[in-house]
């Protein structure tokens, strides 16, 4: 007899805002219909008060945990992270997690019918920030009858929301948890997405982003991808895992570079990595996002950088990881001495920026003892 | 009356290997007629021992020094560190720089013309080595009479070179320079160079390298160029050169993200280092070279990678650079540590691994120092 699968969960989607009540996005449109993709774990107590919210990064979405009810085989991305007895635990909180505005799992995006032409938005969707989506994210949880929210968490993107949920809501937000994240994106940041940008957007399978009816940029996308690969994780970490190997075992077939019948195994996982997410991840939802990483500035018309992390009067614990190039520790810790009741600490990994993905171990030891205080 | 443009300096090109006598390739093949693209700066004394040997970058050629004959308005990518007084001294030294094999700045390579069929060659060209490289080099200090070489330098793809000279001739080479280089190209200098090679391979204006009559893949190899320019260059200096200041005044143009009206400064620098290097460089030059790179490894059919390094008797200046990620410090180190008769400097720099074209000033103290030992 099989075990049963426990933790099955379902991605409810909710219509937020219409027609009659838009959302008045950063870039001055008023933008309807709005729905958005969340999942709850664990029960709000009635006053409302155990609230968590988990915010998703780049390509991820609201299935942060247990099993999909769509697809068995599917775990949430931070399944190890939320549950009965971890560090987001289900017996305790009520954990909110939910596709950001201009995501593409199941959130209004730009791989959304637009009603007005019945077809994809496409680049007519407007250009969100990471405000708009965390303006989305309070009318869900105002919907669920969240009072006040015990921590807001997320790393990378996801800690970018966390920063402007302390800034849009101070009144109901308790704590925050930012984990390897940015208070304004740096140059060089922009630049690897300016490069993934230009990656889809060269590939003639775009059709300046008019491609439903076609099939994605794949080329375009994979390439995109493998460029942020290079940021996501270390140089330590490609070399202990790939070395030099080659998927030959014969060496290097010098006559034959360009046919791509011989690599070495980074190049490999990277263009696999850059496959996967052709499948599963719409490419003028990531041109539309990476750009809302861009535009992140937390200071951006409120005043100086300094000025305005030092408002954030609640307990913040910011998580850095040593290995991390692509927000690496020097700005964590430039976060962290900003913000007045602030903790920092640090994750020790080869894996870079995706440790927050993969680091369970050390990050579930800060979290709990920071939630637990 | 304007002063009088000293140092002026002629490509001379000669035809190293032909039919009669080919080049034998790591590959296998016996290749010609290969012709080479050289400059010398002061003169070969009559024992032919006081040559220096200087070998260049990926996109660099072989006028290293001066101002060249055919445009008095280019001047040598190293004019700062070769000439009278300067840290390879014209007064003292006969320095030799010769534009590789496989480049494309007058030495045979990819886009040169294929006698078999009166067109480049394109990907009939055979994948050539930093072996080959050092090869054809070796046959042009025969030919111009050199007996002893007081040093070989260079950084980046040239310091890999530089090794190699050390391997394939320590019977010549006196000492040996290698700056913020490789003994092994690492997997995630591998993944940049093949994303590179992707952007080209992606761009339909490629043809599959015969594009020749039509132009260059000029979208490819700038995108190409720009995920390098990543590498090249330190988060530190995108920073404090660009922050996040745009080009245009206003601000950030929410609704036209995607039509390039309105960019960070940083992708305006990017793009424009891009389209610099389309008016300058052959695209499939860029994959065989990236290639030839990847390829690199001095342990290759020779033992293991410390066994080889420490066969390396001769006196070794290693060059780190502080903020280098493509070469990190770690690396130099790894190398010096191996060489048993090394000495490692550092230079400090918010340049990244560029800085070995910018930073004279510290690299002149290391290396005028290490010569007159």
């Amino acid at each position: 007899m099989k075990t049963k699968i426990e933790n099955i969960v379902e991605t409810k989607i909710i219509r937020l805002f219409t027609e009659t009540n838009p959302l008045l996005l950063d870039c001055g449109a008023a933008f309807s219909p709005i729905d958005v993709a969340y999942e709850t774990y664990g029960e709000l107590n009635s006053e409302g008060t155990n609230a968590i919210v988990v915010c998703h990064a780049l390509t991820g979405s609201a299935h942060a945990a247990g099993y999909s009810s769509e697809d068995p085989k599917s775990i949430g991305w931070w399944d190890s992270f939320i549950g009965e007895g971890k560090p987001l635990d289900t017996k305790k909180f009520c954990i909110i997690s939910s596709n950001f505005l201009g995501g593409c799992y199941g959130t209004t995006g730009s791989s959304s019918i637009n009603p007005a032409t019945e077809k994809p938005y496409g680049l007519l969707f407007p250009q969100m920030t990471v405000r708009d989506m965390v303006r989305v994210q309070k009318s869900l949880i105002d919907h669920l009858g969240v009072q006040k929210i015990k921590t807001v968490i997320g790393g990378s993107l996801g800690g970018m929301q966390v920063l402007e949920w302390a800034l849009l809501y101070p009144e109901i937000v308790e704590t925050i948890i930012p984990i390897a994240t940015a208070a304004q994106h740096s140059p060089w940041a922009i630049g690897l997405n300016d490069v993934a940008r230009q990656a889809i957007m060269n590939d003639p399978d775009w059709h300046k982003g008019n491609y439903y009816e076609f099939g994605q940029p794949e080329k375009g996308l994979a390439l995109a991808r493998q460029v942020a690969m290079l940021s996501y994780r270390s140089e330590k970490e490609f070399q202990q895992r790939f070395g030099r190997e080659h998927q030959k075992e014969k060496g290097i077939d010098y006559l034959n570079q360009f046919n791509n019948s011989d690599v070495f195994q980074i190049e490999s996982y990277l263009r696999y990595q850059g496959k996967k997410l052709v499948k599963r991840f719409d490419a003028n939802t990531y041109l539309y996002i990476s750009r809302a990483m861009d535009i992140h500035d937390v200071s951006f018309g409120r005043g100086t950088l300094k000025e305005i992390l030092h408002s954030i009067k609640i307990p913040s614990l910011l998580v850095g990881i040593d290995s991390d190039i692509l927000y690496p520790i020097s700005e964590q810790k430039n976060i962290a001495e900003s913000i007045p009741n602030s903790t920092y600490c640090e994750i020790t990994s080869p894996f870079g920026h995706d440790a927050f993905l993969i680091e369970f171990e050390q990050m579930a030891k800060h979290v709990t003892e920071f939630l637990e205080k």
